[in-house]
């Protein structure tokens, strides 16, 4: 399929930490293939990091260069890919306050996802403006690469209604066909849940391993891992079902006649935990040691990796400045 | 002065229609003396007029030009003052993304210009986000210019109230001091009514001169004037307060002896409207009448005019550059 006729998708996390096999087994996993099968943006969405990281910018800026390193050390190609920064591209915020135009407070408010977040984030009577129109901004980071597929979770789906919604709106009211409606691709990916075994992995709840994790850190964090906490004695049979180490072990452990042999010997009793999680940590060093290679690599030349962010910015403002001239042409601002 | 020590001021207007007598006494006529003892920015504020008018961009598009004909028409000197069109400078909406972040939805809820208007515009639940968010734009305005000095009418100190909250929270936040908080230069000038005598002037009222208007025009206008209505009889006596007719002559009339010579005989009868009237029409006129020599000169070349506004207008995105310039660096975004 020649270059042109691949249709484009936004895919990116913001940079607010490390990321980690949450992310990986999430979302990050499958960017390898799209990088063949779509046009690939993948952005580093500082200032949506900023909406709820304002008072900590330096955080956020710290992350950009982590998360870059992440994602060029798991594989994702900025030969194929198109890496960029969100803050390196002025069109965003132009398309955001053109599109805030066509959408009401109330219809904002309504978000069940910032709902929810709102909720989460404990704000208050204090939300910043700039969190409860983030749905608007997104909008205008899907529409100014004229993304045509974002995959995000269930969760985040409330995001693509309401950019569909300003899609619909914008092509009416300025009767044009510039933008068009962005097709959610479903993650069918597990949800790995974090070392507690209880909460999905995260940063803030001290769960998570991190792709840039040591060999160290990441054989003290499987040792802590909620397994069965009936399952006291080698002897005793243990359960498998909400084991920790097993999920982990289902998804990155390659041998699955052997993690099968191994959850029935678990299950009639005799396996002890910690031979399980030595197991799990091989496993996970085995996975992580050729990142951690290529991380080391790139980490000794910073240089060049913000070489590549700002390469993949600046093309990305080529594209956003293209769409920006429709955009204009729409609403009779293109002055001559 | 040398030009560095002079202060910074920022007019301007919504290009929704042509500008009215009561532009020019309320604020038109100060920019005159301003472009001579501050550095003068006039903006054209289009993104602003689309907040309510997002359904209408080609008024918006016309009256950009109008507004500018005004402007050069009335003695607005471009080499001396900066006129610029909103939607060109991007950073403005760069920055207004990131003062959202520093205010709350409440805040701008609390907003007592934006409460009002909200109410005379009668959008009911259906506010446009864009709408309860242009205090911030503004903020976003001023500052990019780094306006030291706004006039505006009392009814909008709450604007410039909000600037100031954003300017110190911003300052504060980022440990700058890169932004300076604004003052407001009030106006001396009377607030002229239409000529119904009743309210504003104001062009969706029908009650307004326009300074593009043509003699005949502001004849019939002039004409249609509310004077007193109890005097019916050109013998009796005439009131002069609330007589829109004197009002305008007080403002207008250069020979204030003779008007007042005009009013005591009014005020003891024997005078007609239609005499004060036709006094009034020729002084409007020969008000009016260089502004309509000038407007058509410049109208006969409106690709000159256009000119004027894109030099004005990529100024002012040089100023406004090296403001986003120190801003990424209070954010840390100054990536390198």
């Amino acid at each position: 399929m020649p270059m042109s006729q691949k249709k484009t998708i936004l895919t990116g996390d913001r940079p607010t930490g490390p990321l980690h096999l949450g992310h990986y087994v999430g979302s990050l996993i499958n960017r390898i293939p799209f990088q063949d099968t779509y046009k690939q943006f993948v952005m580093i969405a500082d200032m949506q990091a900023l909406t709820d990281n304002y008072d900590n910018p330096q955080k956020v800026r710290d992350n950009v260069l982590e998360v870059a390193l992440d994602y060029l050390s798991i594989g994702i190609d900025p030969t194929k890919s198109t890496i960029f920064i969100q803050s390196m591209i002025p069109q965003i915020a132009e398309l955001t306050v053109i599109y805030l135009n066509l959408v009401t407070v109330n219809r904002l408010k309504r978000n069940p996802t910032v709902k929810t977040e709102i909720g989460q984030k404990k704000f208050g009577e204090h939300i910043p403006a700039g969190f409860l129109i983030y749905p608007v901004h997104q909008a205008a980071d899907i529409t100014i690469v004229k993304g045509d597929v974002v995959p995000v979770g269930e969760d985040q789906l409330p995001i693509l209604e309401q950019t569909n919604e300003i899609v619909r709106s914008f092509n009416r009211i300025y009767k044009t066909d510039i933008l068009h409606e962005v097709e959610w691709l479903a993650s069918k990916t597990p949800r790995l849940p974090g070392i507690d075994g209880k909460n999905k992995m995260s940063k803030s709840l001290g769960n998570a391993i991190f792709l840039s994790d040591s060999a160290d850190i990441v054989a003290k964090k499987v040792m802590q891992m909620y397994t069965d906490p009936d399952h006291v004695h080698v002897d005793s049979p243990g359960k498998i079902e909400g084991n920790t180490v097993f999920m982990y072990l289902d998804v990155f452990d390659s041998e699955k006649n052997e993690v099968a042999e191994m959850k029935a010997h678990y299950q009639r009793g005799g396996l002890g935990d910690v031979k399980v999680k030595r197991r799990l940590i091989e496993v996970l060093n085995a996975f992580l040691d050729p990142i951690r290679t290529r991380r080391a690599e790139w980490a000794s030349d910073k240089a060049q990796v913000m070489q590549i962010l700002f390469e993949g910015s600046a093309q990305t403002c080529e594209v956003a400045s293209q769409t920006m001239e429709q955009v204009r042409q729409a609403l009779h601002l293109d002055y001559k």
